[in-house]
């Protein structure tokens, strides 16, 4: 089979999902010539700078189908686009990455079980569908002879939805405190850093990565990237290997985001994948500035079914988040010469929203 | 005098002109958190990236009213943007760069005056106003022993409203040729290549030029810019001194781009003023990918009144114009891995126009 023809210059990308990923997501298609269109429930910094936008609720099928006659293409910005309105336009118009990889993607357990599935190691864990799993959990948890954390299956991002369990007696008290919801239970991992993996796959199953970042996250939400990240060659390239592999799996298209985290050099088994995002990545903000194509752009080309472009980093590059009421510094990160700085265009800064990010360049070191 | 404050993110910045140069504005303004609206006398690209726009004539006052009141700052794209339209937008809302440099900048027999009092030397020249300007031009001509380029005074680009003159007298036909309008007859240089400098002036005063790039033309249109330009390190400098002190002379607040004649290291003059733009010029597209800030975040920094970041270029760079059904190749550019690929999305490649730009870069030179 053939992979379909690449979409012209002029063609419509459309979105689903109308904040900062969406709106650089937006950028990149325009300066290929591409129009973009935005499907989102609520005003968002992506309307102000796209071509069209609809505006309802994900489940509105008459309003999606209005949406699917507008655009060439669909992607998203969030991994949780209810499954049903992907899989109803993915009938009337290609959506990439397609309705299997959100599927995975929005239930830790299903995820945890794909990637072992694959033989590619995770952290061990066990799922609690309910209350009656508590006791099997409690014992993998006494075999580990280390802390937990229980995650929500569903839901949860930038640390919401999860609580550490120092103790087995402790996980009833947990399991209720995220609302009996079914739930993950992860070993705590004892790792020297995450890494998270931009990989991006196009239309023809062709595969490539940006370099890894290593990540610092502060209450659950990533406050740096760093590239790049000090691991070893032999490592980073068996990281690549590993996300590459899933998005294969998941026969993907586009670009996917793969956290890992990474034991050291020491490590019988030197990295293990936290999760996955389907979607172009916070951690991988840095590639606008320090590489020729940036993530957003390549998320584009694979969309569009056209051939991915470098992933070179010409700069090493550290990305910090601004979040909330941070960005109000706008006055002074604006007079700092080295750092290009990137503002969301949020109406309002909130506690723990991001509003934007900057990136210091240094010449590339290796 | 203290400088106004900087313009808040969420400030509307207002273009004059819809094409490829007020879209990269645009997508620049986006960044760092601005909103863009467009004023435009017909349908561009730049439309469907900005937030809001107005249609209408130029000199329509009462819609430019309607667009001040939209707007916190005012810039334009293009120099041939009617005076008496600045000046009107002027008296309500600020226009930067002011309507003294499009005066100066519209007018080949200004501007040269201009750039002559300062003692800044330009190709010799002679103006013409009607048919009784012509023995004299004709007997500077023949002094200068050179052949000539009659240049109408108003409205040329592109290499339009030109015509070569190889001796006195061809002259008379020449002007009749350019419809016997007010024009400038400039002795023919004997240059090794021209080179522009993009300079960006705050609001301060303050000035930062980026590496100048070497130019080709072909036809009369920008075919091809390179970074660096092999010029010497002593007459870059020269070179940005030059380009500074005009734009300080204009009361310039954004990025002025100043393209001259470069006559080799051994000339006694190595550089002359060919002509100014008062906006983001073609020759510097390739400071969006070569450098970590680019000539059109610079603009929209001056303009709002903001600092001006890094013009360093971490990168060499070939940036190639595509024009008119260069575009329609854009399968092959898409797959040429290398090149950074920018496509402006009009909606049709007419010859001549300018469709997009591809960019390639190579580690850093010198």
């Amino acid at each position: 089979m053939t992979a379909p023809a690449p979409l012209a210059p002029h063609s419509v990308i459309g979105i689903l999902g109308g904040g900062q990923l969406a709106k650089m997501l937006v950028q990149a298609a325009a300066e290929l010539g591409f129009r973009a269109a935005i499907y989102s429930d609520d005003w968002g910094p992506a309307l102000d700078v796209s071509a069209s936008h609809l505006i309802g609720p994900y489940e509105n099928l008459a309003r999606l189908d209005e949406f699917a006659r507008a655009v060439d293409v669909v992607t998203y910005e969030f991994e949780n686009v209810p499954v049903i309105a992907a899989e109803h336009l993915a009938r009337r118009v290609p959506v990439r990455p397609g309705p299997q990889a959100l599927r995975v993607a929005q239930d830790r357990s299903i995820e945890k079980a794909f990637i072992s599935d694959l033989g590619i190691p995770v952290a061990p864990f066990v799922v609690i569908r309910d209350a009656s799993d508590l006791a099997a959990a409690s014992k993998a948890m006494s075999d580990w002879q280390s802390s937990g954390i229980l995650k929500t299956a569903r839901l949860g991002y930038d640390g919401k939805g999860q609580a550490g369990v120092a103790a087995p007696g402790d996980l009833a008290a947990a399991f209720a405190s995220l609302g009996s919801v079914p739930s993950v239970l992860e070993r705590r991992i004892d790792f020297a850093f995450e890494i998270s993996v931009l990989t991006v796959r196009a239309l023809d199953g062709s595969i490539a990565c940006y370099d890894a970042p290593r990540n610092t996250h502060q209450g659950g939400i990533l406050r740096r990237s760093l590239v790049p990240s000090g691991i070893a060659a032999g490592i980073e390239a068996q990281a690549c290997e590993i996300a590459g592999r899933i998005a294969t799996a998941l026969e993907y298209v586009g670009v996917l985001g793969v956290e890992m985290f990474y034991l050291g050099p020491d490590a019988a088994t030197p990295l293990l994948i936290n999760e996955i995002a389907p979607r172009v990545h916070n951690s991988g903000h840095w590639t606008m500035d320090a590489c020729a194509v940036s993530q957003f752009e390549n998320h584009i080309r694979a969309i569009a079914g056209w051939p991915i472009a470098s992933t070179a980093r010409h700069s090493d590059a550290e990305m910090r988040n601004l979040i909330g009421h941070d960005a109000d510094d706008w006055a002074a990160l604006a007079g700092d010469r080295d750092v290009c700085l990137h503002l969301y265009g949020k109406r309002e800064a909130r506690h723990g929203r991001k509003m934007g990010h900057v990136t210091r360049l240094t010449p590339r070191s290796i």
